[in-house]
């Protein structure tokens, strides 16, 4: 049995990159650009979605994707912003996986999209191991849940081209080592951009923002 | 191949059940209270047991197995309250399973020990499918996460005795809204106890104490 699982899991990962690269193609042919944002549940993805898309949606036709196990209630959030969402519900699933990003992208005016934003299910784990067909991998984690969680969950930060820090408006109230948190972040992904930020203050937003800005910009130059 | 994914799925829930019953009937044999710990990443599930293991070892023989995607990090945290404590690393997987619990705990005194604790991976989706042989799931979840995460995450708070909300220190801070959360709880788990706990200033903990102790106690009466 355990050969059977093995060649199951192997036979679900191939699957996974071939609907990936058919995302991408299509992505390039649209010249949409996309991140596949990742996060604890709680780590404030969707309130940090909500202190960008205000100003952004001016500057940039932006859609989201929002996955989660249940609900609507995030799609119902950034819908509210006048924005395009469309929600992906798992049912029991702890990740997105390449497939379901390939049937809802076939509903989205693509052609008009400059940035499509992939918000993934809640959780620092399983969402790591699976390409989406996106251009970079956003990973958020927040000043509440403690610094060693880079360490603990090194996946989801490894291949991250920005790391949000989020919550600092919390910090006096913590014992939160930022120094140990940028360490575990250089030792394991030296390249990555890493944005501390509060969603609810909106301090270092504006950073954030710019680089999610010329991201898109320099993709479809 | 979808019909011999289903049916590995199937060998695998069906294989779990059988290592939790037996897990089941070892811990009745050796008469030992077991809990299953549930949280997101970060949530505050190792600084609970720190903050109650102090004074429970005093009356209690307690035992700690630490689940983690990767590192020690926990199990060195508990060591060093003098109680033992093992590690188990999935190595990328984002759960313990029964079989996983049932090779660690041959390698403890069962006789010896009154209370084992089993702290998951954390992660609110995929622990919440897999039974251990358990006789109480407890869901933890901090003010920090926000009080949606009850209706965004049922499984893990659906089949838990105790749901502990972790970070009340915060909510000066935070906009969390207590009435929600409580509604949400009831709505979907009306016989949980649920406890307003912090871990750094102990506010909440003896009384979480004291249900572990009288569980603990009804067990081996």
């Amino acid at each position: 049995m355990m050969s059977i699982r093995i060649s199951v899991q192997q036979d679900i990962m191939q699957g996974n990159n071939d609907w990936a690269e058919h995302n991408r193609t299509i992505f390039k042919t649209n010249d949409v650009f996309v991140i596949n944002m990742l996060s604890s549940p709680g780590a404030g993805k969707t309130s940090i979605l909500e202190s960008v898309i205000p100003q952004l949606k001016h500057k940039l036709q932006i859609a989201v994707v929002e996955g989660d196990v249940y609900t609507t209630l995030d799609a119902e959030r950034i819908s509210s912003l006048g924005v395009r969402a469309v929600q992906i519900n798992t049912r029991g699933a702890c990740h997105l996986d390449a497939r379901m990003i390939n049937e809802v992208v076939q509903s989205l005016p693509l052609k008009l999209i400059d940035l499509l934003i992939i918000e993934n299910v809640g959780n620092l784990v399983c969402p790591a191991s699976f390409d989406l067909g996106e251009h970079c991998r956003v990973t958020v984690t927040s000043t509440t849940e403690g610094a060693d969680k880079v360490e603990k969950y090194p996946e989801a930060f490894q291949r991250s081209s920005a790391i949000l820090l989020n919550k600092i408006d919390l910090l006096p109230y913590l014992s939160f080592e930022e120094d140990q948190f940028e360490l575990a972040v250089k030792e394991i992904n030296s390249t990555a951009s890493i944005f501390k930020i509060s969603a609810t203050t909106g301090e270092g937003v504006p950073q954030w923002e710019e680089w999610l800005m010329n991201k898109t910009y320099q993709n479809t130059e």
